[in-house]
């Protein structure tokens, strides 16, 4: 063992130290170096190598970090009993399968229902926000912030809440997280194993979440007033009913006074009932004023309130928040209170200087008059088809709904038909929990198309769907 | 109902339109107009006001749309059926409650073992990549990103893991998230109610979020080489194992190779058995070379790797990444695949500039050069102290751990002399899940300390330790 022949190379990038320490590691894993043998004293290795013994010691110290070697004082270093090495010498393939690759003809017009106009975003007002905060070398921002979000973040959303929604929310009672899906993997922990209630059709994704998050999920009807009270009323073991009152995704209906006071009054009637209410797209209506939320006529401490900023100003801005009912707070604060915020607080504070310096109204403003001009658009051009249709969900949101005076079962082929001549459109099938519209309807959303392509896509659907109806009569 | 008299103000910011909505909708809400009441024409209601017929149609639209009024066709407009409208008349007291205001000593030195020095952050850097990157008008960064993260930033991480930890990855098997805490919610759903073993003492922030995502967790001792495998198979019930073999918090142990071994093996005895390897603060080792990570030597797909920039880079980046195994993997996208991402896109590409640009490597050797200095600072005041002590966790890391030859029911007031000097300092009894250590054994972190600080810092607790241990005797 004292003879032990180590090449070493000087000239390399590689340590000397580094070269030893590899080099003996090697030998005690093929088992060159055997459990229990002696080493060679730094002093004996640090002459034969005529190297410096320093040098060694820094090899052997690493060795005997990592377990390779132990000393035994005043004996010297002996090669550590390593079982089981052959393990670590099966190369591991770590190629995942590829993700199956979903061939799709280009579409030259998407009218996707979630598309936003990013072509209209203040990336200036952005920058110029970003670039002072940085600037201002606010150390304490790159440290730890709130659990439930920075104080002045909670309090800006509190006050646009206020006026733009009429939501009683004060930061106390508020929670900021990154995304409404992570909001819902909180509000799991809130509401244990409940039993959500859904409308049907809704915005699936979060059908999903509730669903993995350990909720039993239950569609429920609706009419065109939203969800059915009686379908509601008809399931016993429904605890949360999560709903979309203002502008309902995907149907755009906006539930009435009367069925929002029915929904509060069977969340009152039990212990433990609540409603999700999820503000989707309500900034967005283009026909007198925006409706208020109903987290602001409930005066039972029933209703969770949901908004993000994913839609209203980016999805890049993973920021969405929530407003407890305060039983629901102090539960968060008791239970859950200990996790870290999962959004940057630099991120934080420049969504704040957005909101507080006027840029965000501005925005808003800005995109309801872009997003009502393409809505307009989108109805000029619907006009001129020499077809029977119904249009829903329309002055509102960022899509329209088309219903065809045919059955459901000819939905696929609008689709398929559409999809031929380069145009992308949805169904309303998709959106279903369970079951299916009775009659063919396609989702037309505008948000991200620019007027000509809004006006050529449908001179394109104009035709063939033309054809299609023709040939289904 | 005909004589209807609105008071309208035509010189207020409030439109008119809005005046007439909000009275009648103030009106039928306290019964002034009762359900089944005909109200006004727009057209005699115009004529009554003196304003265009097109104000009230507006205002009657709000209406409308909000469901305080129906319209019957060829009849005209009728209050609403609404019912219990008192529920939304009873003030709501959104104040919850202040949070207890936790009084503590204002302490002039901090040695707080989690604290990371952001003086020497490179704020330049930072906002000079920031600034390009808005500056490119990357619209596409403002939209939707893939679930798991960039791939230009899991490729980035991938081969900062390769070559700094000896980690296998590649970008489909990563899923990036903001922070620890979301990922570990993201591995409750991938690995289901199993029974964690967790070391003993341990990072009580990962126990308490695996314990409220419904991990049985298990405290398992620890001897100087790490979790006690004699310990570890004794509960038959135990899937997964939590550790951190490279730097274990808060005992700064290094798990030797044949541990490390011996944890695989067990970990590929049984179907379903992980290892979640924490590598918490591995970047930082002041003497030799890094400890590499245990998933590198690991064959059997058995290791779920976690990492974080919190650390590493600030606090404020919410960011933080696991390599999962091929297995967990596959399940991740068939399960869970459809969650949306926590990380802003453009947090994850300054960070991917900040890693390929080479700052990231660059900021690590300074901070190492830079926690070197402050750790040696603190042995060398440590040498000074006149009574016994001795020093665990050294080398390594940002705080060492010093224990007295006193027992553990001293700590306290150990701790409390010092603060009563006006330093703050942590006991190690506070990071066990069970039990307590046999002595009193004190952490300092070093961190977010200057030299200066740390040497002031030193002088009080040598002075008043040493008094304190001097009455012990």
């Amino acid at each position: 063992m004292n003879d032990l022949i180590i090449p070493i190379h000087s000239g390399l990038k590689e340590p000397i130290y580094e070269q030893i320490y590899r080099f003996m590691k090697a030998e005690i894993k093929r088992g060159g170096l055997p459990a229990g043998e002696r080493v060679p004293s730094t002093r004996k290795l640090a002459g034969n190598l005529q190297i410096s013994r320093s040098t060694v010691e820094m090899a052997y110290e690493q060795l005997l970090a990592e377990g390779y070697i132990v000393s035994q004082p005043y004996k010297g270093y002996f090669v550590a009993q390593v079982e089981e090495l052959t393990q670590s010498d099966i190369p591991k393939d770590t190629k995942a399968e590829q993700n199956p690759v979903i061939l799709e003809t280009a579409c030259l017009y998407d009218f996707s229902p979630r598309g936003i106009d990013l072509e209209n975003f203040p990336y200036g007002v952005w920058r110029k926000i970003t670039r002072n905060i940085l600037q201002e070398d606010n150390k304490e921002l790159f440290g730890n912030g709130h659990s439930q979000g920075d104080e002045e973040l909670r309090l800006a959303i509190c006050q646009y809440l206020h006026y733009a929604r009429g939501v009683k929310a004060t930061p106390d009672l508020m929670v900021v997280g990154a995304g409404n899906e992570y909001l819902l993997m909180l509000l799991a922990q809130l509401l244990g194993k409940s039993v959500v209630a859904v409308e049907n059709p809704t915005y699936l994704q979060a059908a999903r979440v509730l669903k993995s998050q350990g909720f039993t999920v239950k569609p429920v009807e609706q009419d065109s007033q939203g969800m059915s009270l009686l379908s509601l009323r008809g399931d016993e073991d429904i605890d949360i009913a999560y709903v979309m009152p203002s502008h309902q995704y995907p149907l755009g209906t906006v539930m009435p006074i009367k069925r929002r006071l029915e929904l509060l009054s069977w969340a009152g009637e039990k212990e433990g009932r609540y409603i999700i209410e999820d503000d989707y797209d309500s900034e967005f209506r283009y026909k007198g004023k925006p409706i208020p939320a109903l987290q602001g006529t409930d005066s039972g401490d029933k209703v969770i309130y949901m908004g993000t900023f994913s839609r209203s100003v980016a999805p890049a801005i993973r920021v969405s928040y929530m407003v407890l009912p305060d039983k629901l707070a102090k539960k968060y604060r008791s239970n859950i209170g200990f996790y870290s915020s999962t959004v940057s607080r630099i991120d934080q504070r420049i969504l704040t200087e957005f909101i507080t310096g006027g840029y965000f109204e501005r925005h808003l403003n800005r995109m309801r008059t872009i997003y009502k001009t393409k809505h307009d658009c989108i109805l000029e051009g619907l006009a001129k088809f020499p077809f029977e249709y119904k249009v829903h969900g329309e002055n509102a949101g960022t899509h329209i709904l088309i219903e065809f005076p045919v059955g459901i079962e000819y939905e696929q082929t609008l689709i398929a038909a559409a999809r031929d001549a380069g145009v992308k459109v949805y169904g309303l099938s998709a959106y279903y929990y369970s079951g299916s519209p009775d009659r063919a309807t396609i989702l037309l959303g505008y948000a991200k198309m620019s007027e000509q392509s809004i006006k050529e896509g449908l001179a394109l659907l104009k035709e063939v769907w033309g054809k299609v109806l023709q040939d289904i009569k």
